[in-house]
């Protein structure tokens, strides 16, 4: 059976992935794009070196423009993620039939609740399965053990989450300086390799 | 590094100790048996056909008759189903460092919710770990896939569940019929083998 996970190169959909595969799914890894910005070429380059096959889910530019609308009204990126990463879900849920997220137990955004969950998997005739039954510690120790991981300051070529369209987008409509209010530069981890040629 | 299953011989537990074994750990398999009657026994055999290794979690047998108190005072065993396993998961927490067991998404007891997870983490520090990812039809899918699995009536003889011990003392206590009110008969599933050879 295929299963498709909503990849950004990170860890957290790294490990799911891995956790698919050794339960015998065909996985393949997706990356929601928007046109904006050719963000997801981080998340093809980890996933061609974990050797998964990797696809971009093809988005339609308005649904950014609407979340970027969102998190500008609201001043904080949670409502606007979320929106975006229900999105790619539902359009996931249009080829595959078990759609997966790197989400953790101990995540806040983005994030689906048990209903929210219930329903999607209904709605679509679809299975759901995220990274719930794990906490950050546990997470963080597979990750060692598995990956081997990059440690840097978040930038435009370097990760593939939705942050990065949105900051594009931000920008572009109100300048540099709300964007990096909105999105404070950070580090993020990129999985670049299996620990020991796994 | 090793980890703990709290290990019935169901799918549910069987499914995340295969999983937590293709991530690296050492997995062993515990079951809680309070002395009253040897409940653990189907749970070694299904352990043992997997290839794991298993432990009979010795627990305080005053610990098992005021769940049966709770159990008879309530007339349901959802709350003192619920006592004994987060008893077993502290007794666990003695002896290990990564504490996992079998509960889903959709499961509503035995469950802790995420505020005890966390306690029960930062108090023992230890790591917990369970299906919480996974609804039931991903698991009755997988389960299909990768184990043999014997669907029953529940007995004494082919079941290792809390349920045993408590349905025992009850009986003891109050005769079969009110055990028989209180757990009602029902199929269930146990794990007898690997479905491939695996």
């Amino acid at each position: 059976m295929k299963a498709c996970v909503l990849y950004s190169g990170g860890k957290d959909s790294s490990l799911v992935a891995f956790i698919l595969k050794n339960l015998g799914y065909e996985v393949e890894l997706v990356t929601l794009n928007f046109g904006y910005y050719p963000s997801w070429k981080a998340a093809a380059e980890s996933s061609a070196i974990l050797g998964f096959k990797h696809r971009i889910l093809k988005a339609k530019p308005h649904v950014l423009e609407d979340a970027v609308d969102t998190i500008i009204n609201d001043g904080f990126p949670n409502n606007g993620i979320n929106h975006l990463h229900k999105y790619a879900l539902e359009l996931a849920a249009n080829n595959y039939k078990l759609i997966a997220d790197g989400t953790r137990r101990d995540d806040r955004v983005p994030k689906l609740d048990f209903n929210e969950i219930q329903s999607f998997e209904d709605r679509n005739g679809v299975e759901y399965i995220n990274l719930g039954g794990f906490g950050h510690k546990s997470i963080n120790h597979l990750s060692k053990t598995l990956f081997n991981v990059k440690k840097e300051l978040t930038n435009r070529e370097n990760n593939s989450d939705y942050e990065i369209e949105i900051r594009f987008l931000i920008s572009k409509l109100e300048g540099e300086e709300m964007a990096f209010k909105l999105f404070p530069e950070h580090l993020q981890s990129r999985v670049i390799g299996w620990r020991e040629n796994e």
